[in-house]
C-alpha cells in the first residue's frame, strides 16, 4: 500500500495551531520540517536495531549530528527491578541458501528476515526442519512479519508467505552470524533545563529494525521538539527527552533514575507511531486525570484534527512501565493508527511509504502545543474580584454598547476574570469556557499587564 | 414582524402549576394578569430611559403607583468598586434636519434614534461628516437599533438603513439638545419581610428605552411578582426586589449593601427577557448546583415548558456582576429568547408586539412556583425510620391490596420515607424520584400531620 | 397465554457462566435443575398461602424435604416497630351458592376466588348486596384477580368478569368458612456458616397463594441456590436465606433480628418474579453504589443475558423494609418481568405455564455467579509494583514477541497486575477493564501462585 504524499497540499490545509507557534518560533515552516523529519527517517530506516546492540549506538550517533543528546551504557546483568540488563545481541549476516547456492532468504535484503535475537547458528536442514523456524503472514502474503525473541534462546527467519510457498522439498544451507554476549543496553538522554527543576518526560522507543511508523516516527518528532524546545529563551520546566529500547530500557532508564530524574516528573508523554496518515489517539495515563490527560484531550479538542481520547490500559508501549502501580506517573501517549490494530503495523510495509512528512509535522504541532500549553498554565488571581473591573477605561472592551454579542477576545477576559479566584489554573478556565488554551492565556497575559490578574504563585493576593 | 397574542387560547393551554398556584392564590386569574403586565409595559413604553437620568426616576415614580417601592439616589462621583458613578444624562430633543428644514431624524418619534448617553451638539454637518455618527443595520433595513455609549463621550443617531441611504449629499443641521452633569444615579428597591432575616435576591434591569422584552418584561414580572408575594400570610424568606440599570447599577447596589444585605442573599434570580413567545431559558449561577439552580431545573422540567438550561458563563445581564469571584452569589436568570440570538433584540422591532400577555404570565407562574419551592423546601426527618409505618391504619394507603401500582399520593408518601434521613432536603426527595416538588412536599405535610415525619431545623430525631 | 418452555433449546443456548460454574459444581446439569425446581413449583402451587396460617406452614413443612430449614413462629400480637403481628388466618373453605344450589364461586377450584384474610360470614345476600364484595378485571375477562384485605377486616371473592357478567338478579347463598385468630405468623430460616461472621441475606417472600411466578419461582430459585452453596467445601461468608411474608414477615424479621444478624450483613438480594421468559432486571439498593449492586451490574453485562438495571425506589417487595433508611441495608432486588408491568401479574395467570425452567436455571445462575463473586472479590497487592514483573520468565507470558495483540489471559494479568496498589479491589478491577470479573480472578490466582501478587487482607506489602 502506497501511501500518497500529503505535502503538496499541507499549506492549503487546516492552520491547526499555526497563529500560536508561530508567536514563539517565527522561523515555523511546516513543510520544510515535515520533509526534514521525513529526510532523517530515510537515513536511518536501514539500520538493524534491537533492544541491545551495534544497531542502537549507530541510530544514536547519527541522531547525534542533529542533537547532542549522550548516550549512556548500561552493563548486560544489572539488576533492574525483577530484570536483569541481557546479553548484547549484535548481527552481521544470515541467509537461507537453497541447492543453487543462491540466498533465498537474506538479512542483506532486509534485517526483518531476521527474528531479532537469533542465536548463531550454522546447519543443513531439511525443509520440514527448517519450517518450524520461519514466520510469514498467509493473510498478506507479500508482506515480511517482524518477530523477536528477546527472552527465549532460539533462532529464526521471517519471509513473505509466497516465498515460503516456493520453497521446496530440499536441503537448506542456513547461516545466522550473530552473537549475544555481555556487553550494554544502549540508549539516549538529552536535557533541556529549565527555571525549575519540575520535569517533563519525553519517552520514544528505539529498538525496531526497518520499520518507519513504528518507532523511527516517534524518533524524529522527538528530534524535532527538543530542537524547538531549546530554542526557547526562557522555560518554566525542564525537559528530559529519553530514547530507549522499549519495555527493558524504560525500566533500565526507571530503575536508574528511581531517585533522581523520577521524583521530580510532573507530566510525560510517549511518543509511538505518530507519522502515518491515521488519525490522532491519545492515551490518558493510569491517573486518568492528570494535568497530561486534560490538556491533550483539550488541545486535541481544539485542533481540528480527527483524533480519539482513549482511556489507560496496561497494554502499549512504555506508559506501561511509567503507569506501572509502584510508579503510576502522569505519563500519557501520542500516537496516530494504534499498534495491531492496522494490518502494516510490525511487517514490512511499516515503510518510507508509509509515514507522510505532513503527519509527522502535524503530530510535531500537537507536541509544541503541549509544551506551550505546560509554560504557560498558571493559576491567576483577578485583583478586583468584586463585580467586574471597567475594561472599557484600559482600553480592553469595545466603546459602543448595545451590539448582539461580545467579541472573543473580551469573552476570555470576562472568563479569566471570573475563574480566577485562586482555584483554577488557566486550563480549568480553558476546560470550562470552551475556549482554546492559547484565547485564554492571551487574554490573561492582557490582564495581568493592566494589573488586573495576578499570578497566584508569586503571591497576588485579592 | 408581528407576534400574534396567545390570549385567547390561554387557558385553552397547559394547565402548568395553576393547581399549585391556586392552592395560595385563589383568585389566581392567568388571563387577567398576563393583560395587567401588558397594559404597565404600554405604559412605560415611551419614556426615554438609560443608566441614570429622568426616564429612570419617571419610570420608578410609575411604578410606585403599582407598589410602593423605595426609590435611591447614589450621586455622580461615588466609587463604587473599580467604578464610578458617572454623571447623569438627560436629553430634552435631538434631531437631524434637512435642506428642507422638515426633521430626517426624530428624537420625538423614537427615542432609539439618539445613542444612549450622547453628549450635547448643535452644528452643520456634511454627508460625508454625518455619516460617521450614524448607526443602522443592513440586513434588517427598516428597523432603528439601539445603541449606547456610556463610557466615551460622542454623539450619533440610529436610523433605519432605508432612511440612512436616502441621506443625500448635501448638509444637515443636527442637534442633541442633552445634558450630562453631576447628578445621581437612580434605582428602585422593594423588601417584602419573612420570619427569617436570610434573603431571596431579585433584580431586573430598567435602563433600556423604548424596548419592550429587554426591560419592560423583566419590570412587570417582578412588579406582579412582588405583589403576589406580599399577600402571602407567612413568608420564611425576606424577598428583596431591586430595580436597577444595568452593569453600573449593579455594582453600585453591592457596593452600598456589601455589608448589609449582601451577606444575607441566600438565592437570587435577575430577570430579562420573559415576554416574548421564545422558550424559557435557565442560566445556572457560577455556582452551577446552587439550590436555585436545581430548583429552577427541577421547575421547568416538571413545567411543560420547552426550555433549555444553560450554565453560567460570565456575558449577560446583571449576573455577571453577582457572579463576580468576589460574591459568587447563588443568582441564576430567567430569560425566554436569550440576548443577541433574535434579530429582534436592541432594535426597534422589540416592541409591544413582541411581548404577549401569555409569555409573561407564564414566566410569572415559573417565579411563584420558585418561590413557593423555596418556602416549602426543608429537610425532613422520619420517626419511625426503620421499616415503613403503617400507612394503612391511618388512612394514608389504600385498602384492598394486591393491586398493580400505589397511587402517586402514596408512592410520594413512599419516597419522602424512605429518603427523610436528615441528609435529604425535599428537593433531593423530588429530584431522586423524579416526582414534582409539590408532590413531595404535600406528601410530607400530610406525613406531618401524621407525626410521622418531622422538620429537621425543629429538633426532630429519628 | 400459554408460555412455551425453551427447556429442548437450553444446552443449544448461551453458555453463560457455565464454565464457571462447573469449575466449582462439577454436576451442574442445567436442564435437570430447570426442571427440578419447575417441579418443586408444581407441589407447591395449590397451597393456600397468605401471610400467617397453615398455607405458610404447609409450604414451609414441604421445603424441609429439599432442605433443612428452621420454621419459626412470632405470636399474633407481638409489636414490631410501627405494627404488629396480625391475628392467624385459615380458611377451610368459601362459595356463592346460586338457586339452584351449585356452586357458582368455589374456593375448592381455586384459591384466588377469596379475598385474602376475609373475615367469617354467611348469609343470603341479594346480587346488588353481593356485587360489592367481588373483584374482577373486566380487560381479562376470563382471569381471576388476586386480592387482600390484611388490614381491614372485610370479606370478598374474586372471580373472572365473564362469571361475574353472567351472575343474574336472584339471592346468593354466600359462605366464608374462614378463622381469624391469635395465632402466629410464620417463617423459615436457613443458615449456612462461613469462614467469617459476615453474612449475605437472601429474602424471599411465601404469602402468595396460587400463583407461581410470584413468590414461587423466588422460593425455589432460593432453595436451589442455597443447597449448591452448602455443598462449597469453603465459603467466606455466611449465607443467611429467609422465606418471610412479604412487608410484615420482613418487619418481623428485621425487628427480631435487629441486633444479633442485622448488623452483620455485608450484602443482601430480594428474589422474587425469577421464573417467567421475561429479561432480568437488578433493582438497586438504596445505597445505590453497593457491593452488590455494582456486582449484579457486572454480572449481567457479561451474562449475555438481556437485562436491565433499575434505580432504586421504595415500592416493589422486601426492598422496601430492608432499604427503609434506620437500617438502609445494601439490599438489591433480581427479578424478571417486574411486578404490576405484566398482565398476568397478581391473577390466575401467573400459572404453571408462566414460569419456565429454562427461566428459572438461568436466574439461578446469576445468583450463583454472585456468591462466586462475592467469594472471589478480594483485594490484591502487587508484590513487584515498580515496572512490569517478567511474566516470560515464570511461564505466564508468550514467547514469541511481535504479534499484533496480547492475549485475553496476559490482558487480564496485566490489568490486575497495574491496578493492584492496595486501592483496588478485584470486582473494581474487572470494571475498570470492562474483562469478566473471573477472568480477572482467574489471573489473579495464577499470580498469586506465582508469588507475583499478595492478598491485602493477609498481610501483603510491596
Amino acid at each position: 500500500m502506497s501511501v500518497t504524499r500529503t505535502m503538496p497540499t499541507l499549506q492549503a490545509e487546516n492552520g491547526m495551531f499555526l497563529r500560536e507557534i508561530r508567536e514563539l518560533f517565527a522561523e515555523f515552516d511546516p513543510a520544510k520540517l515535515g520533509e526534514n523529519m521525513h529526510a532523517w527517517i530515510r537515513e536511518l530506516y536501514p539500520i538493524c536495531r534491537s533492544i541491545t546492540g551495534e544497531g542502537v549506538r549507530e541510530t544514536l550517533r547519527r541522531m547525534q549530528r542533529w542533537l547532542p543528546l549522550e548516550i549512556r551504557e548500561v552493563p548486560s546483568g544489572t539488576k533492574v527491578f525483577d530484570w536483569v540488563v541481557p546479553n548484547e545481541w549484535n548481527i552481521r549476516d544470515a541467509y537461507v541458501k537453497g541447492r543453487t547456492g543462491e540466498r533465498i532468504i537474506d538479512f542483506q535484503k532486509s534485517n526483518l528476515h531476521v527474528v531479532s535475537y537469533s542465536v548463531p547458528f550454522r546447519g543443513k536442514l531439511k525443509l520440514s526442519e527448517l519450517n518450524q523456524h520461519l514466520h510469514s503472514l498467509p493473510d498478506r502474503p507479500d508482506w515480511i512479519p517482524y518477530r523477536t525473541s528477546y527472552y527465549k534462546e532460539g533462532w529464526g527467519f521471517c519471509l513473505a508467505h509466497e516465498e515460503l510457498l516456493r520453497l521446496g522439498d530440499e536441503e537448506y544451507d542456513v547461516c545466522i552470524d550473530s552473537t549475544l554476549q555481555p556487553g550494554s543496553l544502549t540508549y539516549g538522554e538529552y536535557v533541556i533545563p529549565g527555571s525549575s527543576e519540575a520535569e517533563v518526560l519525553i519517552s520514544t522507543h528505539i529498538c525496531h529494525p526497518s520499520l518507519c511508523n513504528d518507532n523511527l516516527s516517534g524518533i524524529v518528532v522527538a528530534l524535532q521538539w527538543a530542537i524547538h524546545l531549546k530554542q526557547l529563551a526562557k522555560r518554566r520546566y525542564t525537559y528530559r527527552f529519553v530514547f530507549i529500547p522499549g519495555t527493558i530500557g524504560a525500566i533500565t532508564w526507571l530503575a536508574q533514575n528511581e531517585t533522581s530524574a523520577v521524583p521530580r516528573i510532573r507530566h510525560g508523554l510517549v511518543l509511538s507511531g505518530v507519522g502515518d496518515a491515521g488519525k490522532l489517539n491519545y492515551k490518558k495515563s493510569r491517573r486518568g486525570n492528570a494535568e497530561v490527560d486534560r490538556m491533550l484531550a483539550h488541545l486535541l479538542r481544539h485542533s481540528e484534527e480527527d483524533h480519539t481520547i482513549l482511556d489507560f490500559s496496561p497494554y502499549g508501549y512504555d506508559e506501561r512501565q511509567y503507569c506501572s502501580p509502584g510508579f503510576n506517573l502522569p505519563v500519557g501517549r501520542l500516537s496516530r493508527s494504534i499498534h495491531g490494530t492496522f494490518p502494516q503495523y510490525h511487517t514490512s510495509a511499516d515503510d518510507l511509504d508509509f509515514v507522510e512528512p505532513g503527519a509527522l509535522e502535524r503530530s510535531l504541532r500537537i507536541c509544541l502545543m503541549f509544551a506551550l500549553t505546560l509554560e504557560g498554565n498558571r493559576t491567576m488571581v483577578n485583583m478586583n474580584p468584586r463585580c467586574e473591573p471597567r475594561l472599557g477605561r484600559r482600553g480592553l472592551y469595545r466603546a459602543i454598547g448595545g451590539q448582539a454579542d461580545a467579541g472573543a477576545a473580551e469573552m476570555a477576559m470576562l472568563w479569566v476574570l471570573n475563574l480566577s479566584d485562586g482555584a483554577n489554573s488557566l486550563l480549568d478556565v480553558a476546560e470550562r469556557s470552551n475556549l482554546p488554551f492559547a484565547a485564554i492565556e492571551t487574554a490573561a497575559r492582557m490582564l495581568e499587564q493592566h494589573e488586573l490578574l495576578g499570578d497566584k504563585a508569586e503571591g497576588a493576593s485579592a
